[in-house]
């Protein structure tokens, strides 16, 4: 499995319809709640005092991370950085191999 | 409890006494470890092809985490940034109150 | 309690009806001197020549920020940036420790 | 009396003798804490993470800045950012007129 | 007196309409040159290639300036940088003080 | 397998000892070589006028990818960025699934 | 021949007919995979999370690999950019000459 | 003379009127050539990839060059950044003294 | 005569020896002031709080300004960044002609 | 053959030995006056007021560019940024086509 970081800042367009507004931001968060319950979205956090939010997801691969993105009902909507993450060597979760670069 | 994100950036001076840099680099992991146990170092990536990190710190407050950042045996060769986490709107974690903003 | 200094810039679209614009001026105006006089929008000084402040917040947590922030009349036309404080040991401030890292 | 919102970041090469190092910061406190009693620097906030503060400072004018800021022990040590602050339309600090543009 | 340098970048919607475009560059020339002829708009240059100027004002403070800039007829089509100055150590115009800092 | 797209920056002091850059430079380009012939680092291309190279490497995962270039012999004179690269829906190339997002 | 990488990021209106831009990005997908077929378009990889994309192309010069870019459907709505690459004096590939600088 | 090199980077709107546009462009490409004719625009490349060029200017000063740029048929749809070129030492053109620093 | 604006940012090595060091102020002092007396050097500026001053310069051409710039005692210590100034259309200095574009 | 234009950027060391400097520049100048009288270095100007200049090459492709640039005496001590340039639309320089983009 793989593991990322990935930053997400929305921009909602000022004069987009209300309802349409509403109506995407309320499949946003079944959406990001349905990957959480299948353990795929593992972390949510949002970015105090900004429409953004710093989430960890843990996929198959590069492949999956991007379908996952691209169909976020905000998708058009904000901008996503990735950061791929590597084991680090000072990490002490089980499962973490200790002979990680130090 | 506060939750913060913190990227760490290692800039290792080329020309540092070897011994000196292994020595902290030996104490720099002890620390973070010891922190881990603690639970007060939640989580630590690795970015991919840097000598860099991303951490999340679980403490009471700003002062705290500084105080655990300002004394890291490589804080004066690493630049932090940090990012306050607030609770998402979509998370599902258990204790995340259903009354967030959306 | 949490210090933050934030950053705000405002960027009213230039077509937004005029109504719509004074209105929620008058409701951020009247918002933000609540919260004054509750002391937790500790200071807010104009940036000199830009539609900008600086403000100093006091608040429970990084959530209580996001949720005063988030309810801002005007937050869908700013941009905030969030940096969190910690108190610096030469501050001779009553109530500032002596013992804060130098 | 004229407002500056002043954001230091201090950078000590790795490589400065210890005792000089030592001795800089120790004027660098007593230089910060003698302005502050005298109300001059009447704020001064750790940047959480690093090794910065953020400081106002209330002065006659740009001229007792430069004077105060250039002679800082660390100056050399330190690049600076100077705000100048106006008042803010919403302010409710006593002494702010209510007729400041909004 | 206070002194500061402006940047002023001007970017005017080009869906405007034209006379009411016109209209305020009109107003703003006028607004301009009155304060040019009271003393406080000191300077004004053109950026070589753009839409945009370099000015220095002589204020009585910070407020003073931004009312000014605030009030500028194209203020909500342009964005404004603050520099605020001191006396150059090596300025040899009268009532320069040979004391400043070097 | 994943892959990355990798862009280097080297940097050499210009005072380390020619000795020493002159073999690193070597283990560097052998170590390059060998990765190639297992197929691992699949392109290396020089940026025109650069100390720099964009690579393609596929590898198992990012663990993978971070210790090829943490263990480069450049690695402490240079800067690393990672991009993940998925599979782009307009690809021909076999292999590639036709159901990627467009 | 000429080898470039280019980055490419798209960005449609979001109030852009949807039969345009359905009709815009068909017609996208047949120019580059008609490109690819020719040999031209050498590599094309999706950004993941990104609406971005990482080509190669092998072109006679920076004239050919400006009309193609020039013609891309969605060339307006996207920004390009270009890195001339040259050979690596680390890349095994055949045909690559052992006597490129290192 | 006076030489400028200056990048021009041009942004249609994607909505703005076809036919406005078309003669726009039509117009800007007479100017353009124009002002070659008269020696005036002495070079004109683009930039691989962009809608931008890099343009020499040789005119009798900053007003003369902002005269010709405020004036392009596109100037409102562009950003310029102009550089002020002096002679260089190695200079072999005939008419470069051969005094200039080194 | 040309006009430019030009920002100056001097950074003195640490350990630069303290006669040279200052020494090299020392020159750049009377050269600056040679030049003001002259009238080649028109204003010049502290940019308060930092190690830097704006300075407008009247001169021949850019290549007088680069010699100017490059004789500076601290230029190897400085970097500078030149704006090529042209007159503005609301400008109501004796000498500019009213027939600038507005 | 291909067209490039460059900026590079130089940076000599301030504690470099000043024989070796002095030499390198002369070589420096003598392999530019060479590559400029074989045609290849079609332009070199002076960015007023840095140590920088923007050069045009002609060559045969990227590989050539970069060997120019790499074996340039003093390559080590500066930073190069490459632009392919193609012909403009535009252009009514002898030799290019009519038939390019507009």
């Amino acid at each position: 499995m793989a593991l990322f970081l990935v930053r997400m800042d929305v921009s909602i367009p000022y004069d987009l319809d209300p309802d349409v507004a509403a109506d995407t931001i309320a499949r946003e968060k079944e959406y990001s709640q349905d990957l959480q319950r299948r353990g795929v979205w593992r972390n949510i956090w949002r970015v105090a005092g900004e429409y953004s939010n710093y989430s960890v997801f843990e996929v198959e691969d590069a492949d999956e991370l991007h379908e996952i993105l691209w169909n976020l009902p905000l998708f058009r909507h904000m901008s996503c950085s990735v950061t791929a993450l590597a084991h680090h060597p000072s990490d002490i979760s089980p499962g973490v191999s200790g002979t990680a670069n130090e």
